[in-house]
């Protein structure tokens, strides 16, 4: 029987109630698949930083790196808004991710059809929409030096190697041969240097791959196609700072914010995560939506662990919940026969399992 | 009888249909308010430099600043696209920009009920829509140094300094004590330090307005919340990259992407110009939509040569000809009684003012 270690990390906010779920979840396959996980809880976020004065302490590098796969809640809150930087919950994220090399984050934006209502946008508008945005995850601005800030003058730099964007751009690629085989890669080449290297390193690489057709679209484009006609995409990829944006604003139009994992990928071993953030509002409420971590846990299981019939197992399920009526609050208004706490919705989709 | 000079920029595309449309309005307003216009054309862009071997010619930019306002039509276009930077049609705008020493770009986003339909947004979400971007245009990315590309490294500076963010956040202060008395400053503090420097000015500059209520947001959730709620939004100020990308999703959430006017101000002539492009695919066929830049000329009129009146009676006119059923072929499907070619909508609106 095989046997993985999974680094958890609960985080702030909702993070500790969905992450429960989440492994009440993967708990139930393992049993149905034949397979155990052993689960190591780790520190990182505003809670890192209240119990050890940093919000990414050394044990959890070392324990994550010592695991199979990283499962991640949410981090964050107004609570450590105005530490100094270095404190600050995302400051610790950051540096996770650059410490285990995650230099892909994949954030696919699938559209539920029993939440189709649930979107701003018209249904006709969304209906299909099947996308996928490769994010470059520790390069850009968010890494560059020279960075600072004197009071009186602010900066920071968007750099980007060749080697960095090559590899980004293997990986959509080859993301976009198992999907319909399309890239838009987003840049901003019209105004910025990095984005001219970035659309160059990206012409050459697409050589290696005849079968993709490649695009480009400016970023401010991007975010009007996004909301003009999201179908047109299959896979979108960019760099730090325009994935944070365009991936979060894909998600938003897709309606299922509440739904959507990702994955960060490229290291030795990967991370999985929700889309949406800690809300810390609905903290401790048992209202929190538990969707988006399961269904990050079974992109853990499919892509970290190789566990392809669990994942599909947890899929099935969750689309099962869905098509029964079974709603958290937040959606309520879509199509419930019933609404759920987060650790009744759990248990439902544990069953369907 | 009162005498202006416009420095007219027809450029590329569809420029120079949609500016003699505004033009012809102008023109109609002038008769009837007892005001003159001089017109004096210059170029820029990819005409400029096919021309003259140069984006921007040294006797565009003396006469812009010999005149008491600019009027701009689009430029840009494949052709031009693989030129080296410093020969493409955008390094004449951003040039001119800098030469004009226009560091606010506004961009109201309004919706036009007759309208609703166009955007792919639901109307429930639209009506009743109306904010303002107030873009950084001449800081930023878009001119931070050092920058460069040596085909193995690509790098920009994001680059802020106090008094750069003082002048644009009164600029957006003074917008909203117009307006709802709301201003949503956008940056990304949380990982950039350009930005912690952006709150930290906006802050201070915010107590001299007590009556407007100051809130932040980053910009990933921006782009969210413009498509989850568009209302909740009054002012929206923010850096020149990040105000590119939202006021771009804006005004293609509004549905009204071909009536957006905007303006460039803070030095010593503005400029107004449609925010949409130069639209090489449609030039030269009589179908583009003049209305954003007859709104534009009519921004002229109000802010650069405080012709109110004038003003007025363009923007009443165009109401009047939406509500009457005349639609450029762009809109024939939201509303149409009669499908109007460029010119003949330039012509109607003139009669109608
Ligand atoms: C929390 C923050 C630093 C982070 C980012 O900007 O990368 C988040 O927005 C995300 O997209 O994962
Ligand atoms: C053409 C381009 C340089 C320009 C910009 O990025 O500022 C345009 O997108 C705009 O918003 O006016």
């Amino acid at each position: 029987k095989k046997i993985y270690k999974i680094a958890v990390i609960r985080g702030d906010g909702i993070g500790p109630e969905i992450i429960d779920e989440a492994i009440k979840v993967l708990d139930s396959v393992c049993a149905k698949e034949d397979f155990e996980l052993r689960y190591e809880d780790y520190l990182m976020g505003g809670v890192a930083y209240d119990f050890k004065g940093t919000p990414l302490p050394d044990e959890t590098i070392e324990g994550c790196l010592k695991s199979d796969a990283v499962l991640f809640g949410a981090i964050g809150g107004e609570k450590w808004d105005t530490l100094p930087r270095e404190f600050r919950p995302e400051t610790g994220l950051l540096k996770l991710r650059k410490a285990l090399g995650l230099f892909a984050n994949l954030r696919p934006t699938a559209i539920f059809d029993e939440l189709l209502d649930a979107s701003t946008l018209k249904p006709e508008v969304l209906k299909g929409v099947d996308l996928l945005v490769v994010r470059e995850l520790i390069g850009g601005i968010y890494f560059g030096e020279p960075r600072g800030n004197d009071g009186f003058k602010g900066y920071n730099t968007m750099v980007y190697t060749k080697p960095e964007i090559e590899r980004i751009a293997h990986m959509a690629f080859e993301s976009a041969m198992k999907r319909r085989k399309m890239v838009c890669s987003v840049d901003k080449a019209n105004v910025l240097e990095v984005s001219q290297l970035w659309r160059d390193t990206v012409i050459e690489v697409s050589k290696a791959y005849p079968e993709v057709t490649l695009s480009h679209m400016y970023v401010d484009n991007a975010a009007m196609q996004l909301v003009r006609n999201p179908r047109q995409f299959d896979v979108i990829l960019t760099g730090n700072i325009f994935g944070d944006i365009l991936s979060d604003e894909a998600s938003m139009i897709s309606g299922s914010i509440g739904l959507l994992p990702s994955a960060s990928i490229g290291g030795k071993i990967g991370l999985f995560e929700p889309i949406h953030g800690s809300a810390p509002d609905i903290a401790g409420q048992g209202i929190a939506n538990p969707l988006a971590t399961i269904l990050s846990a079974s992109m853990m299981l499919r892509f970290a662990l190789g566990e392809t019939k669990a994942a599909d197992r947890i899929e099935l399920a969750i689309k099962k919940v869905l098509h029964d009526g079974y709603r958290t609050k937040d959606l309520a208004n879509y199509g419930a026969k019933e609404v759920c706490s987060t650790t009744q919705i759990g248990s439902i989709i544990a069953d369907y399992t």
